[in-house]
């Protein structure tokens, strides 16, 4: 099918989105090349600034393509992002009327939205919503997340190097934490409300030699008193305990260790200081030294110590999400598939949007010890590939330079 | 004079502590070569640790030279730190007499001590004791602290390379917020207690293109209304907001904007979120959204994106302690001095440590601007040249290696 293509960007950033997105701008340069499409398009801040009309012109944007690997080592989303969720699509809806128009403004026929669970939402219903106007779109959706809790795909763009930065920044913290002779707790709190999978990351020091004490995910139900007792205990083996703790904990009843209660756009509970608030456990029923360290948005926009493996793989995503819909692959997402065999090896799949988006893939009982209080080898092995290699970084008066449209 | 060589390191971990540390080794290794000294010895946990008499011989624990690149790209102090202040320096004090009996016993000659302001307080306490019994000892300070506040030294080691973590991820954070459309502030809390040269490492990034909006320092009266102020013209300029401020921001009348109460050995005040105080200002008086960012610890145990600059010299001032020591300098701290030249260029300097102990070097006037919400050309002239080049770094298994004694 001959038109034109556009890619957006939407949700949170992470280190790998702006890979991906050269991905596509790659895949659609040689399409055009090819002379399946014409113009390649992006859109400003995700579906948001297409509804108002908010174009760039990607193939003039990037015509030295050399411009293509700044953009690989640039954190965040270049195009902007947004966090719309589209209505529920119902033929003459006004906003779904309006993105029907563009469409067909700008004869567009090749849709990419690079995003996490709720950007996998806007692919789908917009799948839907092409069908009954009947219009001939292939719209895929390239999945990108740091929290790695997207279904049918082994893991997503962007996690393995938060992954890694998490992992180095883990290691640093048990070096800086080691210094003192004085019983101290630290906890170190990372990103997932839902799912532990970065959480699990803080395993990976223990690769080299140096290991966190306990890691808590968000899969397990949290329990105060066997906190207090995994704690003591290893206050008996070492002064310095370093504990690794998800932001989603929750009780046994689903309570969130720590909520603020407020809610998002997508109706998610916004979580702040779980690590604050066993900071104040610890303080009371243990009474030593404590202190809490939140990674924060740093552990998403580390671009500085990327996985070369997954910006690698970033760019591999986009490039195949327009392989598939040259092959006529509509209303799916690009899933990252991973050999049985023993050296690490992937391949991509584009499978059925509607049965990935909104569903949550979480840590697995297996990767979890029986103690709920660390991870197996089994989840090691599943982290290790993921975070191998440097992507090279270009500096610029002695830091990283970046990439801007502007 | 003949005789044997003891280091410590004290104080809070900086990612350049070691490498420091490996300059005194170092010199260390080719003063025993040329026959001053025959013993090379570590002491674990400072003073501390040297009082129980734990020493290592460091001759033998890097008889591999290698190991010392290694040592160098090691975060923290891996000798392990102390934080003991010795009591005033009176004939007969329990503790001074159980030290010398040590120096005796070990037939230790030269002492180096590597620290911050409070290590020099130590080198100048013990010198004046070795007067007081007529001991002769060579006692030297080794400068080290990321907060860059020591007197009589250009900078400190240690502060090149956690003001190259902190432009880089201010550099990235600056990505990282500028996705969305809706108004937000973004602020990110640095440390430093009484000197703001760590947050005027915010300004790097400007050199690059992208900057923050404002930078309070603690060296100027913090104001909440002249803060709102600045707040709503930048909101007016554009919809992503990014400010930078220390830790020991505070008002006119020299209250902390946010303090704990709280007090360390040394009588400090132990700071907690400054950065949430103005949180929690811009949400009342503003009411959009607004974020805070501790960097916490992670700024100064980034060994991973070290600044080659950093890394060199804190060697270099290492080497150059033993020299000094080798020709007869006592009671003194290693001053880093940079040359009037249009290249930056250093030289280092052995100066009486009694008068820099416990005195704080601030950021002077005529780094800051005129309305105090930001920082001039002489201070960016001053910080660039500190944080270049990268230290290379070896990665096992995707993650930073690190040394260690045990």
């Amino acid at each position: 099918m001959k038109g034109n293509l556009i890619v957006g960007q939407s949700g949170g950033p992470t280190a790998a989105i702006n890979a991906t997105l050269s991905g596509v701008i790659r895949g659609a340069k040689k399409a055009k090349a090819d002379g399946y499409i014409e113009k390649i398009y992006g859109m400003r801040n995700g579906i948001e600034g297409f509804l108002e009309d908010r174009l760039i012109d990607l193939d003039s944007a990037f015509a030295d393509i050399k411009d293509l690997s700044l953009l690989e080592a640039t954190p965040s989303a270049a195009l902007g992002s947004c966090r719309k969720k589209l209505p529920a699509p119902v033929l003459g809806d006004a906003t779904y009327e309006k993105i029907f128009e563009l469409f067909k403004k700008y004869d567009i026929r090749y849709f990419f939205y690079i995003g996490g669970n709720d950007s996998m939402d806007t692919v789908a219903k917009l799948s839907v919503y092409a069908k009954l106007v009947n219009y001939e779109i292939r719209a895929i959706g390239v999945p990108k997340t740091i929290d790695n809790d997207l279904a049918a795909t082994d893991h997503t763009p962007g996690f393995g190097s938060a992954a890694k930065f998490i992992a180095t920044t883990i290691s640093e913290i048990l070096c800086d934490t080691a210094v003192y002779q004085i019983p101290a707790v630290t906890i170190v709190e990372i990103m997932g409300r839902d799912a532990g999978w970065l959480t699990t990351a803080a395993a990976l020091p223990s690769l080299n030699g140096a290991g966190v004490d306990y890691i808590y995910l968000p899969e397990a139900p949290f329990s105060v008193d066997s906190f207090i007792e995994d704690v003591k205990k290893a206050l008996a083996r070492h002064p310095n305990v370093v504990i690794a703790v998800s932001e989603g904990i929750r009780d046994k009843d689903g309570n969130y260790i720590s909520a603020s209660g407020k809610k998002d756009n997508f109706g998610h509970v916004q979580l702040t200081g779980a690590g604050k608030a066993l900071e104040g456990i610890v303080k009371e029923k243990i009474g030593c030294k404590v202190r809490s360290i939140e990674i924060s948005l740093l552990q998403r926009c580390a671009s500085h110590i990327a996985s070369l493996t997954d910006i690698t793989e970033s760019v591999q995503t986009g490039e195949s999400a327009v392989r598939f819909a040259l092959r006529g692959s509509t209303g799916t997402m690009i899933c990252i598939k991973r050999y049985e065999t023993e050296n690490y090896e992937v391949y991509f799949e584009a499978l059925d949007v509607l049965s990935i988006a909104n569903a949550v893939k979480s840590v697995p009982e297996e990767y979890m010890n029986e103690e709920k209080n660390g991870v197996t080898q089994a989840c090691i092995d599943y982290l290790a590939p993921l975070v191998l290699g440097e992507l090279p970084v270009t500096y610029k008066n002695g830091i990283p330079e970046h990439f801007t449209f502007d």
